[in-house]
């Protein structure tokens, strides 16, 4: 066989990185003129826009062509973004092509992921993603950028590292006000404050224990995370490639309490937020605080509340509760088994916290009694992992170039309004694989489900944060008998029993109300005034309209990491991939309010509900 | 044009990638057949053997043709290797063919680096670089090894992490003996602690100090490091994005501290030992420590020094010391500079202690005299670590793919016998890059050396570890005559002066000897016995036969990491880069050990100075 070697042809336009090229080319065109409507026709009938700060000064999901148009009239001139580039070459898999790409804007640089289909003879956009990573000019002092350290030279009045710090910590809501108040200092709130010292943001971080990290030691004593190392990382420093894949809870005590110290978190530990105000006019709060027991007034520019995704505790009014002669508080409070060996306990509730209790309980030889009072949705820890979790976050991943920063981009990049429907699958896998043990719990009565549309987990955690567990062992006790279990309602307690509707009588000297917990604006509410809360309205949920995520549709969860209705008020946490992903988001809106810059808010959310 | 395209021919025999490859299979057949002339053959004229654990259970440098032909003689049949493949594609530049290898031994896993050039028409090894990764049977467990953390299921007698840790830390020591005893908690013994942990190795590190970290903390107030945070990091755990390049004293004690903690390291603080004696028919150490004050006789099976390479001070005797009425100290004791201002200080001594001391001394505002005794070789720190280290160990090389592990072995892998000719040139570039400096310099009378031969601070630092300044700034006071600078050799001390043999005398409230230090082994005659020091001989130092550094040619570290002529006795530091890669060998030769693993000592050292 012969052939003729021609001069190489233009780049093969039919490869998925040519077009993905060319697409952005057009894009970038469009865009420059604010053009909505020739923007929106680059894209797919069914199109998601996720903006995480860059375009909108939000974290926003624009639908359809008249959602992307929308964004683009609105914001494109000032924004005023270019410069698309692949950042690697784009790939195709099952008809879909993908993208990753920077950007520049007129204030900063960011990062996106886009998918793209055949749709009318040209490729179209399905589902884009557009991140902010930095505003220029303010870019974070890291790895080029890290800072000397050392002053090279002589000097008469030479402050050192050490001087620095001293002086900084005595002035540090003294003579120095934080701009940023975080109240709460677990993940959340210490991943946050890491993100805005390294920003340059004065900022503290108040929270009520003895020592970072206090959060996780003060659990029940066999408590490890119950997501795997990969999916836990803080920003900045991962854990070692030593550190367990779940982790005991007085290990990551350790890792927080360290990690606050070195990477040089302004925190005050054994201080609690009395009230706090805000000043319209000043556009300023003031908080008043007992550090250590000293009482001392802040006046921060903006307020965090990172007390904890789960919000206040819900104990539920029951008649007979006074005369109850036992032990009663809720989950939240539970100190752990070790007082209870021997004794008869009921555990109301079937979720994550029932089932750890329980299980605790029962390994210190107490007489458990779980009351399940709806269905509750299961999935082994190890399955969760593999199936769940093991494609974005696990070593294959890493492995395969999936870093910890990537996954997040890739798991943000999935439009919440489609993301049960990549979900199901997986779930449908997990019931098959552990096809024997869902029997076995059936056979010994515990009511199942698996979320409104067999999505499963992660879609509860986002509409409700509630209604699972994730299996480390105590469901197994509860299908051996080991664990009695009980369904139905409460009724009242007496003396000595806790009496369910059916009148079935349980005996107890504990009950434990594992009952969950209200919306975060609960928090805002004790602190600051329920007219706040109420101009704050539910936080958490999609808007998704299935059990506790009422409609209408937000597309984004409610009021984390974004800009409120209650100005200069914040909401910041969840598990650890959301502290550490969106502490990012959270940390350059703060910023730019920071620094003064204009940062109009695009689709400032509406309220829907109340709490 | 028109060619024909034929089917693929073999491998090109010419590429680089493919002549490496048939280089090792040619090694590998005479390897098996343990033929130390064929292996021989294999080799240049000039050929180094670097052979770090993997083949010798020893640190050791092998030269020339009857040098490789003995290690493999001696060494081929029981070693067993076999496996090598090279683990990314040969490359070739300036005529030397470069390969990384990874290769298996009866034991463990090795990686290796080798540079080949042609000489008599084929490629021959050049420099050879052979060391040991793991033992298989007994990896770390790190990565798809990591361990769960948390154990599944429900237990009636469940043992936290915490409660573990808390009985691991009662035992330690009472009925639990520690298989390791590190003596010395800075860097070197963390390191080291942090690695035996990891390999299962029963082991206790001591320290003097309150906490780790204080061996910085407690320095001189200006300390910053003197190496930039590329070359800097501990084993496991990166230092993150944001580390300062030159990591102020107190940052680095931070880190030290919760590094001990996260990794785990069994520490004890607070506690010295005071003797140590070696039962040579039980193989064990008895060695008496005071914990917070508290005695207690350890049983050690291994006794490593890592009390700080730079042994124990030399304090020079001088006529008039007893009747001096100011104070007096070695460098090692200055407290740092603040009880100082406005008085009258001589510094004895040009080196890096006497420069920095000098600094501070002068930055409160003291009368500051140097008192030069011999030549100083300076390089300024900026230059250092551009020209210096900045092909190894700079963002710059991260970025190029050079790891701070890949750096490790690329600098292991240049023998120390031509290491100066590649360090030569490099502080050819220095000087002239900074000429204007050392013009400055010797215009105030500062007397200069590069090295008796040129090459340099590093060369000064592992042929001597001293006979240097890395200028951090106090250079250009001496230049300047802010620092008062005498040259000459005192004579003797007076109620009030130094008297120098030339009659000038030096008004002086304060003497600070900055005079350096001797061997480490005298560290072992002190706690052990001189018998036992004299046994060792010298530690540091390459056998050079240049000043400080006699020989006959060691080759390697005299008596460092590597088994000494004192069964049971190692010696282990140096710099963060030393501490790091070098606490690598050591563990697994004392984990071999633990295991009960035949490990004859190939080449054991000979002693030919007692200090």
């Amino acid at each position: 066989m012969t052939q003729t070697l021609e001069p190489q042809a233009e780049p093969d336009a039919t490869t998925p990185d040519a077009r993905a090229q060319a697409w952005f080319a057009a894009f970038e065109s469009a865009l420059a003129a604010a053009d909505g409507a020739a923007v929106a026709d680059l894209c797919a009938r069914e199109c998601y826009w996720r903006d995480l700060v860059s375009f909108s000064w939000n974290l926003t999901t624009v639908e359809g062509h008249a959602g992307v148009a929308d964004l683009v009239t609105e914001n494109a001139a000032r924004v005023a973004a270019h410069g698309f580039a692949l950042t690697e070459p784009a790939d195709e898999a099952d008809g879909v092509v993908t993208a990753w790409f920077g950007f520049e804007t007129s204030v900063g640089r960011g990062t996106g992921l886009a998918r793209f289909v055949e749709e009318d003879g040209g490729l179209r956009a399905w589902t884009f993603l557009t991140t902010l990573d930095e505003i220029k000019g303010h870019e974070e002092p890291r790895g080029t950028r890290r800072p000397k350290g050392v002053a090279h030279g002589a000097f008469k009045d030479r402050v050192t590292w050490k001087e620095a710090r001293e002086q900084e910590a005595a002035d540090l809501g003294v003579t120095e006000q934080p701009y940023v108040l975080i109240i709460g200092g677990g993940q959340g709130g210490i991943a946050l404050g890491s993100r805005l010292r390294q920003h340059g943001v004065p900022a503290l971080t108040i929270d009520k224990h003895d020592r970072p990290g206090d959060q996780w030691r003060r659990r029940y004593k066999s408590l490890c995370l119950h997501d795997p190392v990969w999916y836990d990382h803080l920003p900045y420093l991962k854990f070692p490639d030593n550190w367990p894949v779940f982790a005991p809870k007085d290990k990551i005590g350790d890792w927080l309490e360290f990690y606050t110290r070195v990477m040089e978190v302004p925190y005050w530990s054994k201080t609690v937020a009395t009230s706090a105000s805000y000043d319209e006019e000043r556009g300023e709060w003031t908080v008043e605080v007992e550090r250590d027991g000293q009482p001392l007034t802040l006046h921060p520019t903006q307020l965090v509340l990172a007390t904890g995704m789960s919000g206040k505790a819900n104990v539920p009014r029951l008649p007979g509760q006074d005369v109850f002669r036992g032990e009663q508080h809720h989950s939240s409070q539970h100190p752990g088994p070790d007082a209870y060996a021997g004794k008869k306990c009921v555990v109301i509730g079937s979720n994550n916290s029932a089932f750890d209790i329980c299980g605790a309980l029962w390994e210190v030889g107490a007489d458990v009694t779980m009351v399940q009072r709806s269905s509750t949705h299961i999935v082994k820890s190890d399955t969760l992992m593999d199936i769940g979790l093991g494609a974005l976050y696990s070593e294959e991943a890493v492995a395969g170039g999936v870093t910890t920063e990537k996954a997040d981009l890739i798991f943000a990049s999935l439009p919440y309004r489609i993301l049960h429907t990549f979900q199901i699958p997986l779930y449908d896998q997990m019931r098959e694989k552990d096809k024997d043990f869902y029997d076995r719990m059936e056979k010994a009565g515990f009511w199942l489900d698996w979320g409104p549309d067999g999505s499963g987990l992660f879609m509860k955690y986002l509409r409700r944060g509630s209604g699972y567990y994730i299996d480390v062992g105590a469901a197994e006790l509860v299908a051996d008998g080991e664990v009695k279990l009980v369904r139905g309602q409460v009724d009242h307690l007496t003396e000595s029993a806790v009496v369910l509707e059916d009148g079935t009588e349980l005996d107890a000297d504990l009950v434990v109300y594992a009952t969950g917990y209200g919306s975060m604006n609960g928090w805002a509410a004790d602190l600051i005034s329920q007219e706040v809360a109420d101009r704050v309205g539910k936080v958490w949920g999609l808007g998704s309209d299935t059990p506790k995520d009422p409609g209408p549709w937000e597309g984004e969860q409610r009021n984390m990491w974004k800009p409120t209705q209650q100005p200069g008020l914040w909401f910041h946490g969840g598990n650890l991939h959301q502290s550490r992903h969106y502490s990012q988001f959270l940390a350059l809106q703060l910023k730019a309010r920071y620094l003064g810059l204009d940062t109009p808010v695009y689709r400032l959310q509406e309220v829907h509900h109340l709490g």
